[in-house]
């Protein structure tokens, strides 16, 4: 393999040269630079990023911190999609990803911040995390950068990219409303999610906007499992028959939902409509296809990795950037009349 | 932040005395060692991995080189159930993942063994990588550890996890048979698939057993995509009207050649019946729901993530493993009778 060595042989300097060149100081002359990399590129030079990154303190990695990547979670795209928008990002940089899992044991051991450290990773990503989980102050409170998907924190080393949840809430129930329901029940995620608290204030939003009281017992939790949203809706349902639409908090509890419908014997929209929120694959090949609230996931992932790059290097305008949520009507809510 | 120097002079040890009795080597007394190891826990040492892996020249890295991290593949969640079983092995052991993507512009001018070199891996997965791409002999002639997914290469360095295709392609030919049907066509995925020619085995392994003839403009290819595939189907069922069942070598490929049938007029599966690979998510929600045959991906990911670091650990016994397929009949090949 290739040294400065060889490299400072060849093109006729010191060896502290070549470092100070390749390893980008000012204080060589810019044709000796040239000189230098392109002698280093002729031979093949693979520089030693590792031990580069001990003396420049930066290793030019990001850490990715997901809790989605389990089996299970297939079936919603969104932790793939996350990781794919900042795989994406990352690629038209010179950094590269280390993935950490946070739902294995051994990451349950160490805190996030030891694995950051560890890792020597320059600033970190996080996805999935609760906003109870104890280790997410720890790594706030740190002096890693890092930028948080879906939890609101901002500070001199912490930013955030979300979607704009009440809105996109609030337009999905005001879809309902303006199909003439009056009584529209929620089935949400839990307490711990933030998108829960924002997309529950956007369904009450929505009904008080209507002049339409909010009865608490009308919303439901479904921890975003399918399963667990089929029965909290058929539980719902049955107590109260006088709910004639739903929105759920995320696509895979509307299916849930959809299933509760049926099981009652009823059907889905003429007895009860049911709007989701994500707009998985899945959504538009259920029965009916699913009526939701799109977020760009994708573009969450893409935003998260160049706002973290951006304020590695300082030049980051704003520590915060919200996403915008489109509303896509299928027949779970609006009968075809083919 | 606690140094070596900090716990020797707890523990009343030298400084090399800890940072061999840390780093494993067998010259320290075991009672020793275990003083050093408690010292370190109360003190809450984070070890250096980078510097003591220039010291170990061991990483314990292991890179992941995926070529489907791409938003278009998030339909089919082959890629993320790969990742996902990769990360449930590796989160057993004392290992990290470096992911990286080979579809960036940035990759495609570093060869894959570059990669692996400047970020000091101990060994590589790969997986989604064309037969006929320049850079896999290249990494699989270097000394890099490296376990390929569907790729069957063998040697001392390297290692592959794959699932019986033909076997599997067989199998869905063969319920097509039982079925009563004799005229049977094939949509592949691509030549440089390796699961490709053994699918394409499968089919004519299956047909010659039967005594039935295979013909080469029976089986067109739809590039593993969904629209790709619809045309070709299209194609293939107008020009072949005789054709009353289709092989699919993907199930993204078979929910296109449903679309087909349909745009013909055409009943699935009473006019056409259509039978997939892979059992994707989307599978089962199909109208009508998909037969298709069931590959582990997850068990791939995992078993891939094993493979490599019983290598690494001069403890691999073989270095292949094959897993197995399971048929999943659904209403595509066999009218339900409700």
């Amino acid at each position: 393999m290739t040294t400065i060595k060889d490299i400072a042989k060849v093109a006729g300097v010191s060896v502290t040269t070549v470092s100070r060149a390749l390893n980008g100081y000012s204080d060589v002359n810019e044709n000796t630079r040239q000189k230098i990399i392109e002698v280093a590129k002729q031979l093949n030079y693979i520089p030693n990023t590792i031990a580069r990154s001990l003396v420049m303190n930066k290793s030019k990695t990001i850490g990715l911190l997901v809790s989605g990547l389990k089996r299970e979670s297939s079936k919603d795209n969104f932790t793939f999609e996350v990781l794919a928008g900042v795989n994406q990002y990352v690629g038209e940089t010179d950094y590269d990803m280390i993935l950490f899992s946070t739902n294995s044991t051994k990451q349950r051991e160490k805190t996030y911040t030891q694995l950051c450290r560890e890792r020597r990773v320059d600033g970190a990503i996080l996805q999935g995390i609760r906003i109870d989980d104890p280790y997410l102050q720890e790594v706030v409170e740190s002096d890693i950068p890092c930028v948080l998907i879906d939890i609101p924190i901002k500070s001199e080393t912490v930013g955030y990219v979300t979607t704009d949840n009440v809105l996109g809430a609030k337009k999905a129930v005001q879809h309902l409303l303006e199909l003439g329901h009056k009584h529209i029940g929620m089935i949400n995620g839990h307490e711990f999610a933030f998108v829960s608290v924002k997309r529950l204030e956007g369904y009450k939003q929505a009904l008080l906007e209507a002049g339409l009281p909010f009865y608490e017992d009308w919303v439901v939790n479904g921890a975003f499992e399918e399963e667990r949203a089929e029965r909290e809706a058929l539980a719902l349902f049955t107590k109260y028959p006088e709910i004639t639409a739903v929105f759920c908090a995320s696509d895979l509890m509307a299916l849930g939902a959809i299933k509760a419908v049926k099981k009652l014997g009823k059907r889905v929209p003429e007895d009860i409509a049911v709007i989701g929120h994500d707009d998985i694959f899945l959504a538009s090949y259920s029965t009916p296809p699913l009526s939701t609230v799109a977020q760009n996931v994708f573009a969450m992932g893409y935003e998260a990795a160049k706002l973290l790059i951006q304020m590695l290097e300082g030049k980051a305008e704003s520590h915060v950037k919200i996403l915008k949520t489109e509303l896509k009507i299928r027949e779970s809510t609006v009968k075809s009349h083919e």
